[in-house]
């Protein structure tokens, strides 16, 4: 089954709690509306590539740790998109959670995501839970308050924090979890030595946000364009220019494929990584990169 | 150690990763604010007086099983208290976490501390990694979409819900989950014989609060008074009258205690949860319970 099935498949199971009768209808409506249909699903992607890469004997727990990132990046986005942070409007080319759902469902779908993502991965280590401890840490550090998605969106509450430390805990966390995640569902002990890769992918994939929030078009992708100007927010392209950004990007990749362990599918996996970066530029930036 | 001492110093170190170098400052005394100084702690109590009366030889999973459903409980209040739902000024006696720090960290504590409650959870369980899988699930459906305080919290954006649907969402639930996760905690394979302790703990516990929130002073209670009317909630004063609503809490405490399962130790049980129990209500009416 290729990856994308797999992700979608995954991620059905994961919200299925949600579809029980016990579920207030809005609460169902408003969860089967942030999760699908989906935006790139860059990160289940990679967490499903580096499980595939190490060899996959249990897929059902790379899968649910695949789905489970997933799902803490969309309540990242459902809570993000709150008027009390960003107000926006559209995400994925759609009205946001707020506007059709109503703030209050928001919150509680963003809630409800977190938990589902715990209880998916739990599930799916029946078979195998010595594997369940070092998965959720991995992934419980990736959106929490030391350095996660949780830490990175409240350093915008801060009078002052570094571009980098904020970059880090917002994006980079999770690629890193993802990375880590799919070297431990397969039961590699040494989960640190992914994280580079992932970590370089996250500020990689940054740095293409940034570079499409001046380049791209909304309808491109799927959300409002000039974002980071209007309120403010440290972007690289404002920093070092738009090509000083696209060389950035290139680095990044190059010290991304550089740093996958040597396993006997490192080259596959350096192919794959590198398709899926080429995949992050505009359509006439992707010569560049 | 007491169980109050044991469950104090379980939440400081499950919120230990907000004290690190990469949370905000903001965030982590955010969190701090939320969970100490505490409430009665209800429902902790409840999980480490199971875990003890099963026998507990880890007494850090019980610990963090009981710190965990604490945390939850904490984070369903604070964005319970946001202005889009209760708009809460005050709780536990203190001005509520959104008028002290803001909404914006507000949300963000409470997703802080929903991913802390689980990472705690496997931390803990390091050393018996095969108990973590049953924990996380007791303790995540109780909080999640299908019948947890997510969903019960979602009721109130519903048309109609059943008062007893919504209840035992709201607040059964998380004291289901204490007395399970009590004895999962210390590896007791049939959790579900605990549930019916938990939920009639849990249906008495709603009760005893509406009963205070019409008897009761805001300074005695440490929130405001009268809030169910105001709101038109559902309340079981509104539907039995007051001598109706005590009657039904003592016969909800009885067939509690009668469904502790048959343990060596489940007359001293029986005898601490009359004991919490007698707790709930103002001290002018613990005669009548």
């Amino acid at each position: 089954m290729d990856f994308a099935t797999r992700i979608e498949n995954a991620l059905l199971a994961a919200i299925e709690p949600g579809e029980s009768a016990g579920c207030p209808p809005g609460l169902a409506a408003a969860i089967r509306y942030a999760v699908f249909p989906g935006g790139a699903r860059v990160r289940p992607r990679l967490c499903l590539a580096v499980a595939s890469a190490c060899g996959d004997p249990h897929p059902r727990i790379a899968d649910a740790a695949a789905a489970s990132i997933e799902l803490l990046h969309c309540a990242s986005l459902m809570h993000d998109d709150l008027p009390c942070f960003d107000d926006a409007t559209t995400r994925r080319g759609k009205p946001a959670v707020h506007r059709t759902f109503g703030e209050r469902l928001a919150v509680l779908g963003g809630d409800a995501m977190i938990v589902l993502a715990f209880e998916s991965l739990a599930d799916a280590c029946g078979e195998a839970p010595e594997r369940l401890p070092l998965l959720l840490k991995i992934i419980g550090r990736s959106v929490g308050t030391s350095g996660g998605i949780v830490a990175g969106q409240a350093w915008e509450c801060e009078p002052r924090a570094s571009l980098t430390q904020y970059q880090q805990a917002k994006t980079g966390s999770l690629f890193a979890a993802a990375t880590m995640a799919g070297a431990a569902a397969v039961g590699e002990a040494d989960s640190e030595a992914w994280r580079a890769l992932g970590e370089k992918i996250g500020e990689a994939y940054q740095v293409a946000d940034d570079i499409l929030d001046v380049t791209a078009s909304a309808s491109e992708i799927g959300k409002p364009v000039g974002r980071d100007a209007a309120l403010g927010r440290p972007s690289v392209v404002a920093l070092l220019g738009l090509d000083g950004a696209i060389a950035s990007l290139k680095r990044l990749v190059a010290e991304a494929t550089d740093s996958i362990p040597a396993i006997p599918a490192a080259d596959a996996l350096r192919a794959v990584i590198f398709a899926q970066a080429q995949g992050l530029l505009p359509r006439d930036l992707r010569q560049a990169a």
